[in-house]
């Protein structure tokens, strides 16, 4: 930490900053320059927290220098970690395609939406029970019976399933169903929910806050890691800025900053960020060349009729292309389809 | 609802919406410009919205023209509200100051706090038990020793209490000691908290999620009024925005753009939107002289030790320049006293 | 200013910081941490930029302490500043009220604003001859000529002149015709416009660029003054966000940052900011509470056929109002009107 | 257009909205719904600007429906363009290079960054004669000085050369030395000096203005073609958000957006969008594989001693990994090298 004092402080009001930070067992070195003072902290950071050093008097701004967070950074833990999920791999080496409708809705245009993305490559299935939606009038999901259905796809279909828990009460039934829970970007910092789901026993997808920096989403993930559970995959899906010919600006760049800092798996969700299927097909080529871990993306088989954004659903051509991308990219920039992965794991040839 | 078909659809497309939209019993007027087509529509937008309009061929946008909210409209509701809090109002004819510490550490500390608040002309006590942190490393709060600190103080004060809450579970025991139950900005989305402060029994007071639109906020505030509650009152307490000055940026202008269009009682925290000692007391009056219904402050008898938010805690002078304010703007935009209103109704003179 | 170095920073990488600033003449003090090194630098600044520390291996962040502006800064010019423009003052004493149209339309337009402008207490003019539009479709403004009716408008009711001026090579003209020249917000960063203005022997007006920060928009203030003008008034005008109900957020909040740190006067347009006549007069009675040093309204004869921002501008009711704002709420924030100190100045009674 | 009507609009008001469109030759299609009444305007929509329909009693909002811009949208010229400069081509089919020094500081650097660009398989060579700073205290350029430097290391390596132009009055002088005139992001709503590249005889590099929406770009663009000159390419060059661990955000989508709805081929600029070296590889990768026609790089021969942001210039490993990702990855999208169609192009083989 790096205490910069006003250019007023007085040599008492730099004292006080020192005994302070002495008093609980830091170091204080202090550099005198012609207009200001600052006085570099090494010790505990925690520690000094406590210290409230921006309320002394003098005491111009405090900046924090190192990382907040730990068990998610990779300073400890320099390699990047491999999240299994029902057997399928989301890690460095691998590429993993994650689809399936936003919300069930049915057995029927469950299962049919699995079979649309396992036809095109993909090796675990979304799926939402409970969708959190801005308007109390909207769809708000068909809650246990739709994880019933979405259990009954995965027995059909053999994707491990992928859900989205929106309340600490629920976790344990979505645990039950589930071989992965989504925490939502609404929830990111819904830190009631991030501990439960730090308990669940289960892989969680974390997804990014539409408004959270990258480190307040670490720092969520961080929340999960702490209760025990390190298998947290990240995901990207946008975040809220002026302009509007998407609905969320894809911020493409975090995949490397993540990547960069945190040793947890990163994927992206093109087509929350855009909210236009004519830009998932582009932007899952972008997501796959930038380096991320996987894609998850919406696929329905009769968007039209979808009762949750289907208006960025893919069907036909673009589904084809994108499977064609997923198929073709991931080995240009080194990756191993993550279904060969995981069939070799398992044994199978 | 109007729709904007593409400039390359055909008259089926067209054809297609206005049957989709008389199927539901609405009404389709049809505009066909040089270059593009709209469609206007007619009749119960809730019927309209599981159309899926804009998945259909030749749709280009669809634009909302209606409000989403209901309860908390003015549209049917023209009077704005006022709301009362252990007797006090919150209202458009009266102005109330609400102070006190950002966390509860001890009885000490927040009588004290109490003390301060009320010498300043506070009529409403606020002080937070449960603390939602961005880091798990963070003072989480006393929880419920720190509600009972709360009802203690509020009997040797006769302030009401406000307080927050974060977690679903939590709600009974926290509307069994406070007066008004807190929604903060990082649980605005949470639509399970949201519901159940809906049936709490309790007055709520709704901060702005720090990147929520005034419409997402309005939406927040539907869903507790859903639930039977429409005793709301929403707090502004600043946005993110890419200026780094200040922690938030106060949004002042979302107190007008609130009463135009709703009529729940709006209030101003400009503590926690600056982060800055400094902007308490000018930002307080920009408040007041907007035509805020209130203010909420953070004051702390030391704020060197705070736990929580002490660079921005008041004490001595500042408290005395922000009570000078309080008393004497208010009356200049039209305004009563809070405190006043509520000892005549309570039949004190 | 301060250097961080990576955690897998060498010795020499230390070193070889710690030799370049020596190099030209400053102080290096080393904070060796347990994770981190850090590097405090003491000495001439500008002399360090000229390193480009951030490229030297192992230096993770290189953090500035002071301030990177000068000539505004309060540090060496403690009192604030007083801008006279035409005999008016606009400083920390008093308020000075500033309206007429957005664009110069025609001489009895301009005429007819400049009286309805006086006649609610306006002290000065504002009207544009030049307009930078989005749109190349839209009116440009009436350029030579516009200047010339605000001349004559000048003439005729004594009101001095602020008009804007949007390319370098029509300074001298703009300057021959106008009592204070305006840079708007979309130039606020052309470089070229602001040393031409800084050399034209006016006082500027110089809005915030919409998405500039407040160091950025002192650094703008910097180069004019650089040029030897240090006759600058600041007015923000609302910046870009996300928020979709006014057209920019006004960020009140910037009037004390920028008084705390620059002694440059500061005023507010709550018309551009908002874009909705019905904020107008809520946001000057904030901008006066916060401590402005003055307002700039939009006022229109006829907003129905204004050709520029009709939607902005007031007139009847809205207007009183306003008038009556600006006469009673100044004096309660310690504030006496600009024009009465203009005529004491003028030796008029 | 469509204009919507506040729920309290009178009859009168209504006609008056049709009356006045109809004054003007349009034809108006009223849509009366339960609560609000619309009205759907058809005809020449410049017209209609004219008509000042926001400022009409009753109207509540009026909504443009088509865009804005002509001379550089899709809807009459569905082609996407290419731009020749210097006998390169950047376009749809095509995928172009651009590299070199941000600004140019001596003949010597500036030479060996364009052979490390050409090394590394760039077409096209850019660097700064001048530079838009944010602090008057840093370097400007060198003016013609690097106008001459780039002409000679034109002469010497066969790289046509990219160089921004900041003044109106600097195009001729620029325009004589440089294939191509670069407007920066600070200068994207400087409509003077939009006209004066647009009147140039050069093909144009239009950044993207860090806070512009895409449409205020696109209508930049229209400005410059305005005046006769359709070759504009633009440059997505990261805007501003509240993330702060990139300088700005860069927004991959706006690709794929723009491609969607203007002929204008578009480049991204990966150095400036983060302001680290260490994502320009990964953001190249993506800027490819989302389908730009060009990236343009930062390199230069010695990053430690630039004069200008250094932080971001690749060289050694970094720019190998580019050089490699820009000869494998545009085949995988179907794009061929721009330096071989020039080749072909110029009869060389």
């Amino acid at each position: 930490m790096v205490v910069v004092m006003t250019p007023e402080a007085t040599d008492e009001d730099v004292a006080r900053v020192v005994e302070r930070v002495e008093g609980v067992g830091g170091e204080a070195f202090v550099s005198t320059g012609v207009v200001r003072t600052i006085v570099g902290l090494v010790g505990d950071i925690d520690s000094f927290h406590g210290l409230n050093l921006r309320s002394l008097p003098g005491v111009g701004a405090v900046h924090r220098i190192s990382d907040p967070y730990k068990l998610v950074s990779r300073q400890h833990h320099p390699d990047r970690s491999t999240v299994w999920v029902g057997g399928v791999p989301i890690g460095p080496d691998t590429f993993t395609f994650i689809a399936g409708p936003c919300a069930v809705e049915s057995a029927a245009q469950t299962l049919e939406a699995a079979e649309m993305a396992k036809a095109a490559g993909a090796t675990l299935m979304r799926g939402g029970a409970y969708k959190p939606r801005t308007s109390p009038y909207a769809f708000q999901g068909l809650g246990v019976a739709g994880l019933e259905i979405l259990s009954s796809v995965r027995e059909a279909t053999g994707l491990p399933v992928v859900t989205e828990v929106v309340d600490a009460r629920d976790v344990p039934v979505v645990a039950e169903h589930a071989d992965m829970l989504q925490v939502g970007t609404r929830n990111m910092a819904n830190f009631g929910l991030l501990q439960a789901v730090g308990e669940s026993g289960r892989p969680v997808l974390l997804k990014r806050g539409m408004t959270a920096t990258i480190e307040e989403w670490l720092m969520a993930a961080e929340y999960i890691a702490q209760r025990g559970n390190l298998d947290v995959v990240l995901c990207e899906r946008g975040i809220r800025t002026f302009e509007p010919a998407t609905r969320n600006t894809l911020d493409i760049s975090a995949v490397p900053v993540v990547q960069a800092t945190s040793h947890l798996p990163i994927i992206v969700d093109p087509s929350h960020a855009a909210g236009r299927k004519d830009l998932v097909v582009p932007l899952s080529r972008a997501a796959i060349a930038v380096g991320a871990d996987g894609v998850i993306v919406d696929v329905h088989p009769d968007p039209e009729t979808a009762l949750c954004d289907g208006p960025q659903a893919l069907l036909g051509n673009e589904l084809r292309l994108l499977a064609q991308a997923v198929r073709q990219l991931p080995p240009a920039v080194g990756r191993v389809d993550a279904g060969t992965v995981a069939r070799e794991a398992a044994g199978v040839r």
